[in-house]
């Protein structure tokens, strides 16, 4: 079946269905007038119990206003609405959670914020999807601050947590002790990459010596006089002060990740970089380098986003677990400690089955979920 | 099972399934990256195509920003999901249509109707539910003009509609030939009754002589100072000049609609009626009047908005079906010719059934929306 036959079958990929079936006319009085009106009452008269008697308890929502989808920039809410109801999918099938798509007409930061607050009381938790970068910092900080519910932008965070969990793979494959990173790309993934591999450097998870983060226009440091307010930051946490290009600034790094572009990196880029080079080209779909072309040029490991290839780092290996943990254990906010464990226990499934072209545990395997949500709750409790 | 028991038990009354099993990595590339990227850009060359390829094609949502539910008044949106799960319950039960709730944290008229508007895209029709009035009014015609998909205020149509397929009925058994009615309410259920009396009456369908709208403090006619403008618009076209109390005005009637408050109705009022009164008394959960009461007094026909008392009238006979007929039959805006066919097929379903203690079909019995959907497709080809 090809995908247009499949997501036409059933006029997209998703159902609702009651839990309980009307048959008699007290079914009906149960689930709806008079009898539910307890229910609302007890709701008014306590909100807190909004989320044991409602699907507010359980739902996540995938929102997005499709100004980033996938790799195709800004193609508008209707066209995204396919991948939400695909995350969707994907919530249910692999870790049981109810998950709802809502695309949004509005790209204006204040306007979306104040939209998605309005409608956030139906659920339980928030997966920001396909919001391009830099208006989803925002709205991501303030939705997270302003909410009671975790709300998390998956491009960003699942991103960076899968990359991280590749990243602890590869480190056994290639037994690197101390690490040179370079990231190409800083935008919304760049940037919560960065910030979680400095986050695991902290916490002495990750042997990490230099962090370069690149743009079109080079490395961002700051002696550069384009740096946006974020782009700054960027340079002042990575501790970078001089302009290079990118060609320059690959030389001597062990690791490449992009998040950028196709054709980035060369097979001169990749010969220019330490013995053992590892290189995550993640740009979908086509990566910023192909995997023939840097295996050729020496790379010791080579990841892509795609599934055609070995090493799929594809962020569908964390959301589900994620919100399963944040869930079930009552975490209403993430923070980088959560995003760290997460990164553990994928890295912790099955260590001996790591390999150069078997970094991560598939993306079907559904114990996964289950292992993060169980390590989330070593760390919440 | 005691109702808090059943909203617990699954949290909540609604389940969100895939239409698809994943089972390989071939499934997951076709509902997911990157095969879906071939419907968003097909979406994106011809928004059209939203609609067959998504869920946006299929579902109604069922909104509501809390402002008038049930009998309880503005109670808010978290107190008022649990209706609204109910109602897309009754939706896929009865109709086979997906529905899902919105309660939307906004009373501001201008700001909810931007707000609706914003996430219309993922629907294929709003149910709009429990909101005041006279709000309810500029809302639900903003929204049916403003949107590409029909938008229906339940609180006022499915209601009027329920109440005119009764009333039919009504006449049916007393056999009277030329009606006086009095509608006591003049919010969201009591203005949507007048008009649809009135194009009842217009259209030969019901033999309507006199018609008077009372509110708190008598019959809505232009002789009082005290009307806004929507109680203007009411005393003109029911041509009521001259005020008058209610004890006053009831006299003469044959027929009284109460969507108003418990105990406006007494037996002394019922008794200055004309002879074989019609009584419905639709106030929830306490009625104008309580059926024996009205027995006793003289009614030849009562019917309430309660499943414990013979003759409800209930809405929820109504919105399955409609909304099945106009999904199914492409009708993107709600006009008054349907909502009379509506009512028509009710009555049309099994002629041969009607009493005085049994006016309307069983809320229970799913020809009723096929009908329904089959005579709307009637008059839309």
């Amino acid at each position: 079946m090809d995908t247009f036959e499949l997501h036409k079958r059933n006029t997209g990929m998703l159902s609702i269905v009651p839990t309980a079936k009307i048959e008699t006319r007290e079914d009906l009085t149960l689930v709806y007038t008079p009898e539910v009106g307890k229910i609302c009452m007890a709701i008014k008269d306590n909100p807190e119990l909004l989320s044991a008697y409602t699907i507010a308890g359980k739902t996540v929502a995938v929102i997005s206003n499709g100004t980033a989808v996938l790799g195709f920039g800004n193609i508008g809410p209707k066209a995204a609405l396919p991948v939400m109801e695909g995350k969707a999918v994907i919530f249910k099938e692999f870790a049981g959670i109810d998950a709802y798509p809502i695309c949004i007409s509005e790209t204006d930061t204040e306007k979306f914020i104040a939209i998605v607050k309005s409608i956030a009381l139906n659920f339980a938790g928030i997966n920001l999807e396909d919001i391009a970068a830099p208006a989803c910092f925002e709205i991501e900080q303030r939705l997270s601050d302003e909410l009671p519910i975790p709300v998390i932008h998956d491009d960003q965070h699942g991103t960076a947590i899968v990359t991280l969990a590749a990243l602890f793979g590869a480190l056994t494959v290639t037994k690197k002790e101390r690490i040179n990173v370079a990231i190409s790309g800083a935008g919304a993934a760049g940037v919560a990459i960065m910030n979680l591999l400095l986050a695991a450097r902290d916490d002495g998870l990750l042997p990490l010596n230099e962090l370069r983060v690149f743009d079109s226009k080079g490395l961002v440091a700051l002696e550069r006089t384009d740096l946006t307010g974020i782009k700054q930051d960027i340079a002042t946490k990575t501790k970078q002060a001089k302009a290079l290009t990118f060609a320059a600034g690959i030389e001597g790094m062990d690791v490449f990740i992009g998040v950028s572009a196709p054709g980035i990196l060369t097979v001169d880029h990749v010969r220019s970089m330490n013995a053992q080079p590892i290189v995550f080209a993640l740009a979908n779909p086509v990566p910023e380098i192909l995997p023939d072309l840097a295996l050729q040029a020496g790379a010791a490991i080579v990841a892509t986003g795609r599934s055609d290839f070995p090493n799929q780092i594809n962020n569908a290996l964390v959301y589900p677990g994620l919100f399963k943990g944040l869930l079930e254990n009552n975490i209403k906010k993430v923070e980088m400690h959560h995003k760290l464990v997460v990164a553990k226990a994928i890295t912790a499934y099955q260590p001996a089955m790591v390999t150069a072209t078997n970094l991560l545990p598939s993306i079907l395997d559904k114990n996964i979920p289950l292992l993060i949500a169980k390590m989330l709750r070593e760390v919440s409790s």
